[in-house]
């Protein structure tokens, strides 16, 4: 088998993440995906710096293998979690909404391998730039906050624009996503949906079966009318009802604003089939039973690996 | 080489198609690309059964290898542009916009395969059960009118859903794309992007510049506020004012309808930069010169088969 640089960089035996997906991705989570040899991470997601350390404290009494915490840069607690993660050294840190560039060197200094998600090939040379060790590029058949560009035209325009590892997000919960991914250039992949459903992640039941039942045109884009807010979820009361606000006449990108607010906690925590928002990602049709990080993760790395072996035999 | 069911069915060397666009493939394009092995394709966009006559005529004039028709179902002459296809005995029908269904019979009696581009897995299920010898798949980062769900997610669950061939079509537009279009399950693709700035692509040049200077962002969708008209063109001042007037309280899906009128020719045929609607795929970024269509075809192709030679080095 031929050297892995994200493997090699983070000490992890299968180039998978699991994406830091808010309300769902704890520590119990990331330490049964990190113990499959992939990287788990925690989501410190909108959470204070108390939440963040008890996590990074919880995931090491659980795993010695690497993790990683996503940090969301528009939360109010950006810059305390910023600190605590930085305190604790966690082996990785993975950033969503904005750009990383203010907290890297703190980072850094701290030894932690810094991989952005990025929606763009501008962002992406701007996270090579500022130190990042790969980048994330994510499509937008992703479950929550999106950009335009998909996992199949954005991947190999990243790959062409940076130096450092491309991981693909965005559309993958097989072997044949991972290897397509890695066509297309990507030398590692990042997965949400797929682990959303495993036995350790603690989601809602509801959650879980919402996803499992959902087919391939199961998912909407809401706050797509003002641009910043464009979110991926399941087709539900709530969608239906975000989207006929949404496109009133009368709505301002104000009232969009709020219209999210307790919603994932809704869906993740209380299981509310009506008015939670339940993020998931195209890829929802294929993500058809519940099953451990551990058979999850080795599935789709086995199948990968064949499909690579047998690529020549596909043309 | 292993064999590929779309070369044997349709007597081809390379499983590439060279997409149908309006106001753009024409007899001369499509026969320089059937001319390289691929399979060329006329549009027959809304045009009459007199125009798509003559198209057929002149490629048969140019190349004794198999093409295609792409029949827009929406068109006002569809009825008689779908007797003529099956009366000339074209070797290859394509289909946009709609169901095939009602022409299903009449076109395979004529001896024509007809393969529909399809957005979504019941689409993909319904072509199958009425006699579709291939389906295409097409993702939302296509140029033109366009699905919900992209490359990446719609593939491998159409391939599951259906025993006939899948082509994958959006956000291919080079060795890469294919190669992972392939491990997604397909087995051939559709590319129109990639072919538009083809130097026997009669496009104005200055389509084939905006296309050759865009970059990953530089495409929107159009049209999205009111669903079945989802439209993937460049940035433009066309752009920006259908989008100011789609997302105006006032206006309603009918004043929607009528924004786009002329506005294809107006950028294929005129080449006006700011009133022209040029539909182009999210993949852009990639297409960077013009070459001839043998260039392209043999370049994707050859590098597809190099990258599934060499895919067991990926991991």
């Amino acid at each position: 088998m031929a050297k892995n640089r994200i493997c090699e960089l983070l000490g992890i035996e299968k180039p998978i993440f699991q994406g830091g997906m808010a309300w769902i991705a704890d520590a119990n989570l990331a330490a049964a995906v990190s113990e499959a040899g992939a990287l788990g991470i925690i989501s410190a997601m909108n959470a204070d710096e108390t939440y963040v350390a008890e996590q990074i404290d919880r995931i090491r009494t659980l795993t010695d293998r690497p993790f990683g915490v996503n940090v969301m840069l528009m939360s109010p607690h950006a810059e305390q979690v910023a600190k605590i993660v930085a305190e604790k050294k966690v082996p990785v840190v993975t950033t969503g909404a904005g750009s990383p560039g203010k907290y890297m060197s703190l980072w850094r200094e701290a030894g932690i391998q810094v991989i952005p998600v990025i929606a763009s090939v501008a962002m992406a040379k701007s996270a090579a730039r500022a130190g990042a060790a790969a980048v994330i590029a994510e499509g937008q058949e992703s479950g929550g906050h999106i950009g335009e560009l998909t996992t199949m035209a954005l991947v190999p325009q990243v790959c062409d624009a940076v130096d450092i590892p491309v991981l693909a997000a965005g559309g993958i919960a097989d072997g044949r996503g991972m290897a397509a991914a890695f066509l297309l250039g990507a030398e590692g992949v990042q997965m949400g949906t797929a682990y959303l459903v495993a036995k350790e992640c603690g989601v809602h039941p509801v959650y879980k079966e919402m996803v499992l039942r959902a087919g391939d045109i199961g998912t909407v884009v809401t706050g797509r009318r003002f641009q910043a807010s464009s979110c991926r979820c399941l087709k539900n009361a709530f969608s239906r009802n975000f989207q006929r606000i949404e496109y009133d006449p009368a709505t301002t990108a104000e009232d969009v604003a709020t219209l999210g607010n307790g919603a994932l906690r809704r869906a993740a925590v209380e299981g509310d089939r009506e008015n939670g928002c339940f993020l998931a990602g195209q890829i929802s049709g294929l993500v058809r039973e519940e099953r451990t990080a551990r058979e999850i993760t080795d599935d789709v790395y086995n199948d990968c690996l064949q499909r690579l072996r047998g690529a020549s035999e596909c043309l």
